[in-house]
């Protein structure tokens, strides 16, 4: 079909807030240095959420979602050598050109051509969609699309992994699980013995977790408004659950008293501006350092006093643990294939592809971590 | 004298914003812990200007100002083994016990027991002031009180240092000039070739850019409202000048234009909470990283977009540019006696203590960097 246009199944996203729609849509053929993916498997993070919400974010539909996935090139566009048909990949929703100031920083992986961007809906090549239905375009989202039996993907935003890695369970790395572990071990960088705060106990925030308990945090304070997380995040080596709600003063305050003046890292990963200054301010003075990973609606402000700078903390932010797609994710996948990290623990819930709005349901009622979508069933 | 009560001039701040008075003040005898010098050189450091004016900062009246200084030890308290009478000392306005987290960490120097208090007016020992006229108590000024023939500070304020070392030079190496280098050194800490940018070319952020300059900077960009700083600053290695009154953009949009997409380091040594936010946003993603050093009024607040920090910045900020006074300060001043640094420069001015107050305008006016007094003349 290389070169054709596939017709195949894809969750449409319509309207803001509307169930998903399974739709028949026509995918054309990768360009210049894109590649059409299979889809086999997909999960929903919540960064999906927000853009179909749209509540804080630009609403730009119809649109196909997703971006946390697993799946095999079907084909491959003009000028692409590294990878060929039947490669078993993770797209991923920032790329690596390999060629830019930032490809090139060890410290970087903010790509000048491929970094992450939540408003376009297109495809950079020629400005335009690869997906349409019945002649009108369909935009993407994050340049993945993940939520149609097949996409198309820039090249550099594609990661090829160990043919024998089970894409049901390393999709869980295309997003969240690295997202939150390399915040933690990339960014936050915990020294052992250190103690760490984690705002949000999500599959990103349990994954931030895991990062400190392998980096040996001494303590692992997890603070969530769900109170439903505290046993759950036990399993992720949790240490001390704190819900704001059974506080009444600021939960900076609660956790500065718990630790004798601040934690030593905190890892906010909520998207909550009021949790990412909390995660900011219960740090220590001195040597404090707080990393903002939840993705912030777009008006919000982040406001705190500058001496709490001055007293010597540290406030940095991440997309994507900071891994390089292309050159870091593969490594990943190898640690789980060699058991030295564990991905299953995430995975809570698994649907067919034509129960998509259930994924949405259980991430929104606070249920699961990561609802893994099968596209075949 | 040891143990007795001295009585000597000091130059008596009654009111804020009103010229300070040369006044005859009893100096209580040094208590556990407690040195007091004979202060030879003391010079004018913007912190001080602030809390003599008061406006953003809690009122505290009468006082003794000054941090900038150095003397000699006339006599030491009970306990006091590390220092002599007839020691030559910077006395510092932050100190360092030597036993606290912050102490016996590598990363702090926020000493628990000693570290800066602009609100405290009083001796740690008694909470009671050891300055007094007609037997009314005078209040101290960051536990340095230099602006005064004599004054007890506690002996962790105090760094000893090389006797041969000419106090009317060094003096300024006990704040503003160890503060800004250090600031760039120890914690923006730019890499060779890397380009830096200063707000604020006062003493401060001059030393700053010097600090850049040390570290290699391929360019360094000033940022002050005086015009007058332009030419002072090229004594500095600063390489461009920027006037934000030249342009009618946010200063922080004019240094990503000038660096196709921000510095990679920034130093704000001003004080004003717009130019801290400015300097933050003018650092590039990926990698960049901003330092505050600027004292913030009381009400201040820092406001950012959280998408700033996303995108991979790094804020932090720093007091006395992260030395440890005790065991940096006399290695700082060593590099001084080698020529490793230079500190002439900065001293743009020279006074007899009853002229005070000429420190003072010139400061406001911005027509010094520092301005050194003389306490005998
Ligand atoms: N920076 C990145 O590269 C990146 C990548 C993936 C996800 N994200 C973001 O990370 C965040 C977490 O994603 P997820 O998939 O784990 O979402 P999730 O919904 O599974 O988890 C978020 C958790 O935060 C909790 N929470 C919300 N507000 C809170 C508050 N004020 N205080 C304490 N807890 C609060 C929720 O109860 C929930 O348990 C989202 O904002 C997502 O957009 C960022
Ligand atoms: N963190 C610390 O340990 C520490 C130590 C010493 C001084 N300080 C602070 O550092 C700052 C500088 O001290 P200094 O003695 O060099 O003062 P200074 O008055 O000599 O220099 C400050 C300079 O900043 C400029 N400036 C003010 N607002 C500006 C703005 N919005 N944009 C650009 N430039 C602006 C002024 O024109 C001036 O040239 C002060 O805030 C002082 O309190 C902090
Ligand atoms: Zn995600
Ligand atoms: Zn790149
Ligand atoms: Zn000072
Ligand atoms: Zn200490």
């Amino acid at each position: 079909m290389s070169g054709e246009v596939i017709r195949c199944k894809a969750a449409v996203a319509w309207e803001a807030g509307k169930p998903l729609v399974i739709e028949e849509v026509e995918v054309a053929p990768p360009q210049k240095m894109e590649v059409r993916l299979k889809i086999l498997f997909t999960s929903l993070c919540h960064t999906d959420v927000y853009f179909w919400e749209a509540k804080g974010q630009n609403p730009l539909f119809p649109r196909i979602l997703g971006h946390e996935a697993g799946g095999i090139v079907e084909s491959v566009g003009e000028g692409v050598t590294e990878l060929q048909p039947g490669d078993k990949v993770l797209p991923v929703f920032t790329g690596e050109c390999g060629e830019c100031r930032h490809c090139k920083s060890e410290e970087s992986n903010m790509c000048d051509l491929l970094r992450i961007n939540t408003d376009r809906g297109t495809m950079i090549n020629d400005g335009k969609t690869r997906f349409s239905k019945d002649g009108n375009p369909i935009y993407h989202f994050l340049g993945t699309s993940t939520f149609s039996e097949y996409t198309v993907v820039h090249s550099g935003c594609v990661a090829k992994i160990n043919p024998d890695a089970p894409l049901d369970k390393v999709c869980v790395l295309s997003c969240g699980i690295s997202t939150g572990m390399g915040a933690t071990l990339n960014v936050a960088k915990p020294k052992k013995g250190m103690t760490v705060a984690v705002f949000g106990l999500g599959a990103v925030g349990l994954a931030a977790a895991e990062g400190a308990r392998i980096a040996g945090a001494s303590r692992i304070i997890g603070i969530d408004l769900n109170e439903s997380r505290a046993d759950e995040a036990k399993k992720f080596g949790v240490t001390e659950f704190v819900n704001p709600k059974d506080h009444d003063k600021p939960i900076q305050e609660v956790i500065v008293a718990m630790t004798d003046g601040g934690v030593d890292r905190s890892v906010e990963c909520t998207g909550n501006v009021r949790a990412m200054i909390s995660a900011f301010e219960c740090v220590h003075d001195g040597w404090g350092v707080a990393v903002l990973v939840g993705v912030p609606s777009k008006d919000d402000e982040f406001k705190t006093l500058p001496i709490n700078f001055l007293n010597e903390r540290t406030l940095k932010g991440t997309f994507f643990g900071n891994y390089k797609p292309r050159t870091d994710i593969p490594g990943v996948v190898e640690k789980y294939m060699n058991k030295e990290i564990e991905v299953e623990k995430f995975i809570t819930h698994q649907v067919g592809f034509s129960d998509i709005n259930k994924a949405f349901d259980l991430m929104l009622k606070g249920e699961s971590l990561r609802c893994i979508i099968q596209m075949d069933a």
